[in-house]
Formats: C-alpha cells, structure tokens, sequence
C-alpha cells in the first residue's frame, strides 16, 4: 500500500523541524513539491534546502508539478466557493502524483509550511483524493512548528492570557469586526493590514514576516504608534523579495 | 551575563522535539526541574529521559525543586486571583534558583511541555523576576510542538476548516458557554469534562489523552455517542496511572 507523510517543516528555520520530520523525510521515497509560480521560488528553494540539510543526496526522488492558480480576483462570498474549486484542481493533480509518480511500496511526502493543522489545504486534499477511491493509499501527518507559534517565540509572549482564550483568524475575518468574546487574536492570510482598520482602540500587536529565515522582520507595540512603522517595513520587504509572508497577534487590553 | 532558555519539549513524544530544541539543550548547563509532587513524576521522569536521550551525562547539571501547591479549590471569580498567588510563589522560585545556581556567564533553561505560548506560565514568571529587578538575565524562548498541534496531527484533521477562525479556550470557560462566533474550538486544562454540557448539539469531538506517549489514547466521533466511551477511557486511565492529561477540538457542524 501506498504511504503518505504530510510533515510540517516549520516556519521558515531548517532548525525548527522536529526529529520526527526529520525521520519522515529519511523514510520518504518520493518528495512533491508544488510550485506556485516564480512569485514563490524562494519557498521552493527553502524546501530543497531543507532536504539537501538532512537526507543524502540520490536516495530519493523530487516531483515538482505547478499549482493551480487561485482565483484571487474572488472576494466575500464567494471566497469559499473559489477554494472549493480551487482544492478539486490541486486534487487532481495531487492524484496524478500518487497514482503515476509512487511505486505501490512507495512512501511519498508533502512539505508543509508550519503546521499541516492552520490554514493548509493538504489533509482535505487527500481525504478529497481518497473519497473518489480511484487511487488507495494511508498517511500520517507529522505536526509542525507553525508560524503562529514561532513568532510569539520571537516575541516572547504567550498565545493566551492567564485562564483566557485565544483566537486564530483570517485577516478577511477581522475586517468584519473584532472577534466576540476573546482579546487576543492570531490574525494569518491578512494580504490587507487589516489590524489598521484598529488603530483607535487599545491593542498591541505582535507582527513578524519571514519568520525563521535570514529576512525576518518583527515589529510590536501599541496598533496606533506601531501600524505606520509595520506599512513601510511590509511595503520595503515585499518591493525587495517579491513576496511577503506574515503573521500578528492582536491584543487588546481590557476597558475601563 | 547569565542566560535562559524555555525549552518547549513538545506533547510527549521525545522525537517532537525540534532541532533547534536540542541545540539548546546542549549549550545548557543547568535544568530547571520543577516537581509538581509525586502524583507527576511521570512527567519528570520523561523529562530526565529526554535529557538522557540528547545530551551527554557529565555536562550539565540538574536541579531540582518543588512547585509551590496551587489553590485548585479556588473556583470561580477567585481563579485569576490565585493563580496570581501562585504565580508569585513560583516566581520566588525560580528567581532564587537562578540567582543562587546559576554562574554569572551560565545558562539554564526550563524545560516546557508543548509549547511555552499555550496556558504556560513560565514567561510570564521569567518577566515578573526582571521587573522585581533583584537578578538580571537574559531569556529566549524555543517554540514547540504543543498538545494541541499533535492532537489533530494524530486525528488527521486540521484545526480551523476553510477560511475559518478556531479558538483555544479552558474547560472552565466552555463551562459558561460555547464560544461566539467560532464552531471550531479546542479545550484545555478541563478536569470535568465539559464536552459532555454540549451532548444534545451536532457537534464532533476528536479526544486524546497522554498523546505522543506510549500511553497515547484517542477517540472522535460525534459527542453523543463518544462522551460515554471518553468518560470510560478517562476514568481507566485516571485510576491506572493516577493522573491525566488531556485536549480536545470540538467541531459544530453548520445548522439546518
């Protein structure tokens, strides 16, 4: 039977895979890496890197493939329907992978950003695949460091306040109102700034971008005083690299 | 001057530890063990065993202490407050430890389970001892794999469905009611078993206790039919070792 690993590779330093990463890609036959246009080269750089790191070289096999492009352009509603359409196109693809590129006693793996469990797509891809029963398989998933986690550690702060609760977000989330009931919000996927849209209220964010790697810029401090500083930084980064990957937490202090 | 690090050791499994982790482990030369009482030594044996597994014997120095009581029976309004107490207690601790163990140019760490950012209150105490001013050093926090991440890892699931948010929060606080605004929630530190309050809904739980262990228990399914078996399960185990850790998602499913 075929096998799958899906390893989070943490977010950005070769140092925050786990031993138990490192195991899965040493046990790995076959490596798909979906490439998501030359925007996003660096990522698949990274990726390689991370295995030039830790497996020799000629014990397995690299399959890149193109990833279907998103339809971005969608906004509101009919953002879910554009990912559903989106997830059947890399399903097919995926599926392809496995049926002709994996041996039947092959294992196969996906290197996933952070943590396979925030905002991925690849687990309901493969349930996806794995539905349609034209090609069987099983997998494991190997958690990761994800960037939620890695940027509290920069900034040495907790997720949570003391018997509170945190929530994980979206930035399109946000931008329809400050989550009820919490005080502290991880926003991810913000292409936005979202956090603007508060710089009247108390709350200090925490911001990180590239976290992990060479390029990682962190910023914090109150949302009015810090969210000028974080455009320009933002603004720099992404007009240098071409891309920008980020991640903040929000925190707002309590009223009165 | 002197030096900590917060060591997140992942849920349990003494390969999720990062690489990164164990490059800490081995630049320190003192480990903070604090002992809970003997009900969890488990917990400060697999952390001796994690030492023994990484890093040569001879080279550092473990020391241990016990951890101030909690006042668990305080409940209610009165929680914050005496997890303040305590807080402070522990805070003499540890800054006596540090002072008196500590060379001037040594580092020390403590070592967490899952990640120091989720309902940890070790940075939280390492700040408190800065502010007090009376032992100076410097700390930095290595992220880890926490309960959470490794429990939906073992489920296969993720934690948040497409573009939607997720909330971690505690046992006490579904207690008075699920969360607003989010149908994806993930509770901790809940010795009563809460979930059962929400039997009537439409609701999955994906359970695990002891998870990365070799005591590892899972089961998910939909709260009415699983509650029983969790309840079963929990009290074995609760009886068999004479303590229990555990996480759970719920997932509402969308009405009408």
């Amino acid at each position: 039977m075929r096998k799958i690993h899906v390893i989070g590779i943490g977010a950005g330093d070769p140092d925050q895979l786990t031993l138990q990463a490192v195991k899965a890609l040493r046990s790995t036959d076959v490596f798909f890496i979906l490439d998501k246009g030359e925007v996003k080269s660096d990522l698949v750089q990274l990726r390689r890197d991370i295995l030039d790191a830790h497996i020799p070289e000629g014990s397995y096999r690299l399959v890149e493939a193109r990833d279907p492009d998103r339809d971005r352009a969608a906004g509101g509603a009919a953002y879910s329907p554009a990912v559903g359409d989106w997830r059947s196109a890399r399903a097919d693809i995926y599926q392809r992978l496995i049926a002709e590129e994996l041996g039947e006693d092959e294992s196969g793996a996906f290197l996933v950003w952070g943590d396979p469990a925030l905002y991925d797509s690849t687990l309901g891809i493969l349930e996806e695949i794995l539905e349609r029963g034209a090609v069987a398989f099983t997998y494991e998933v190997v958690p990761g460091i994800s960037s939620v986690s890695a940027l509290v550690a920069r900034h040495r702060t907790g997720l949570n306040r003391v018997a509170r609760p945190v929530q994980i977000t979206t930035g399109r989330r946000l931008a329809e109102g400050f989550p009820e009931g919490v005080d502290d919000v991880v926003v991810m996927l913000d292409a936005h700034q979202t956090f603007r849209q508060y710089a009247d209220e108390d709350i200090d964010i925490y911001w990180g971008a590239y976290i992990g790697t060479p390029d990682e810029i962190l910023a914090s401090g109150p949302i009015a005083e810090t969210a000028p500083r974080i455009e320009r930084l933002r603004a720099e980064a992404r007009d240098r690299k071409g891309w920008i990957m980020d991640t903040y937490l929000l925190r707002r202090h309590p009223r009165g």
